[in-house]
């Protein structure tokens, strides 16, 4: 039976985690499992009436025929022209207690209620949750998460063209915002601008963490960008909810030769970075590329590098160390990389002086090393004339 | 000590329900309590790593002073602008258990580890809320969505200017939609046009219901609207966060006379509908005006009635009715509107020459009446030249 992700893959990562069903209850996890089906009327929002609108996929490891979708009433509709591809859809579930109703049923009738049921455990609600368990008391129930973004890591064709579409298409409203930047715009202006400027490109987007030199604060605000000054956009977009994540500098004239150096320093890192990326390499061959080169610059003491996967979610996996910004095991570290695996580089300088100096690129890996997205306008880009 | 929000109030419901604690971890919910604010990186996405973002806020009844917030240790740039109102703020979680750990801290502080406290249970992590139950074994954990809806129910006038604001805004940008369609045009292209002109008034898009006559069909697809044809279109938008939710309906050419008679039907139980509100009527009378309307009507047969709260929370309290698309206790039936209720009412005909017909009005409880928002565009909209 044909399904639209690697059942294989699932089917051996379910194995090795003795995991006889998984339940994924979030958007983007369903939205794997359906081949891209996701419910249009909640793809924004969630909450409605004294509950909340909840997707989920059912999967009983190696019997496919037994997947099953459990919607809400409205989705009919959809799926009119859209059907899931599960042999089994109950269109029923208006709040998330019904949800796990329905799912216990499923699980029951696949004859698995003492089986071992992996849900997505910081997502599915607290209600759902308990339903789940008294509805089958003598399953066990376990953490989805790892094994849903293990069998994610390694990215589709169509998946990486969306990838690489959102990388371009961040990089370019980029661009186009520091074209429209006069001296004195805030940051808080040019998060609109930029928020406009992915839209219209088809992208969703997520979020711009902004920094005018030589201020270290990355939010939005009544800050400005004066003339002489560095800027650092980081910005997140997704189009159909595969993430671009990519960070650029300008300058409001023309940059200094102590600007130019640091940012070739940043430079410096990711290339290095970059280096040894290609099928097969072990992931923690990135970070120590990294390290080194980190070890020969002069302001390594104000730097920090950073590696993560990225797809449906921001620091998916591969996961490539355990320090950095966002704590997980580094479980992919002394694992090797595979082909189609995306990854997000970034080295952050916090300068005195000019402030935030980043560069964050998105490669994936191939067969013989890897391919940049979005990968223009990695120097300085000059706005104000 | 001022809070954002009716304090009163709050105590008074959190007393009425023997609550001692609310433990708010929407982002919704978060930003009410907290007065506007809510933390820009994650306002479109949560997930991250492993786990997900997810704020919380902390409110001790009757004491304002031990009030807390839990957020991600980057919240510190947005806070640096806008510092929360509570006394307690810990950036510091990056997992949705360590949230519930920060808050088992502040909770067991106050000297509540024994006391009932209320958190959102249709959201409220699976695993964070087990290691809340760990950590606090002996609290009693009960659900605060009905108390949260309860307080927000009656709306500020900062509130109702959003709300004013976003309905306003959803009727502009379906005029602007129709002006632009010809003959042809696919309901898919109608939702792409539609979600950019929202956009462009400054909305937060977030569906199209759309149905060209005489399809019941309300997914946007390939289906066109052709020359003769009814269309609905039922749009939700939000400005920051406050939802406007209205049905509006063209024609591409000139309406039947057919069809202006079903629209006046249909016209004729919303304004039956609008009759009795006003501040101390009972919820249920609208309903009761409405259907006895209803009962008049030629094409009863295929009309529907439904009205439900709107906010924050597409159909938030009042919950009016048991009855309807969206099953809740109809809790306010029997209890008197307030002033600053925002009330969503809708009558939908599915006709079976000419398809969807339907209104969906918003209309603010006053002292004397009702009033409309977006309250205009409410018959045949005429597109196609």
């Amino acid at each position: 039976m044909e399904t639209p992700f690697d059942r294989a893959r699932l089917d051996r990562l379910m194995e090795e985690a003795g995991i006889d069903l998984v339940l994924a209850t979030t958007k983007h996890c369903a939205q794997y499992l359906l081949g891209g089906y996701k419910f249009f009327f909640f793809a924004e929002m969630d909450a409605i009436g004294l509950s909340r609108y909840m997707p989920a996929v059912g999967y009983p490891r190696g019997r496919p025929e037994l997947a099953f979708y459990i919607g809400n009433p409205m989705e009919v509709w959809q799926q009119e022209h859209e059907p899931p591809w599960t042999p089994q859809v109950r269109n029923s579930a208006w709040t998330t207690e019904a949800v796990a109703e329905e799912a216990a049923r499923f699980i029951s009738a696949a004859g698995l209620e003492r089986g071992t049921i992996a849900v997505e455990m910081p997502f599915l609600p607290a209600d759902s949750f308990a339903r789940l368990g008294r509805l089958l008391a003598a399953a066990s129930i376990v953490d989805a998460v790892p094994l849903l973004q293990e069998l994610r890591a390694v990215k589709r064709p169509d998946e990486l063209a969306l990838i690489r579409d959102a990388s371009d298409a961040i990089v370019a409203s980029m661009l186009s915002t520091i074209a429209q930047a006069g001296p004195g715009v805030t940051t808080a202006r040019l998060e609109e601008i930029l928020r406009l400027e992915e839209i219209r490109r088809g992208l969703a987007f997520d979020y711009l963490l902004v920094a005018a030199g030589p201020s270290l604060n990355r939010a939005p605000s009544a800050q400005t960008w004066d003339r002489g000054a560095s800027l650092s956009l980081d910005s997140g977009g997704n189009k159909r909810g595969y993430i671009g994540d990519l960070a650029r500098m300008a300058v409001m004239g023309r940059p200094s030769d102590q600007m130019i150096e640091l940012l070739q320093e940043v430079d410096a890192v990711q290339m290095a970075a970059r280096r040894p990326v290609r099928a097969g390499a072990l992931g923690g061959e990135i970070y120590e590329s990294a390290e080194r080169e980190l070890g020969r610059l002069d302001d390594r003491a104000c730097m920090v590098f950073e590696a993560h996967g990225m797809g449906l979610v921001s620091h998916e996996a591969p996961h490539l160390t355990g320090s950095g910004n966002v704590p997980y095991p580094g479980t992919h570290a002394l694992r090797p990389l595979e082909s189609g695996m995306v990854l997000s580089l970034e080295t952050t300088m916090r300068h005195p002086q000019v402030g935030y100096v980043k560069l964050e690129d998105t490669v994936v890996v191939t067969d013989t090393g890897c391919e940049g997205y979005g990968d223009s306008a990695r120097g300085w880009n000059v706005a104000g004339g």
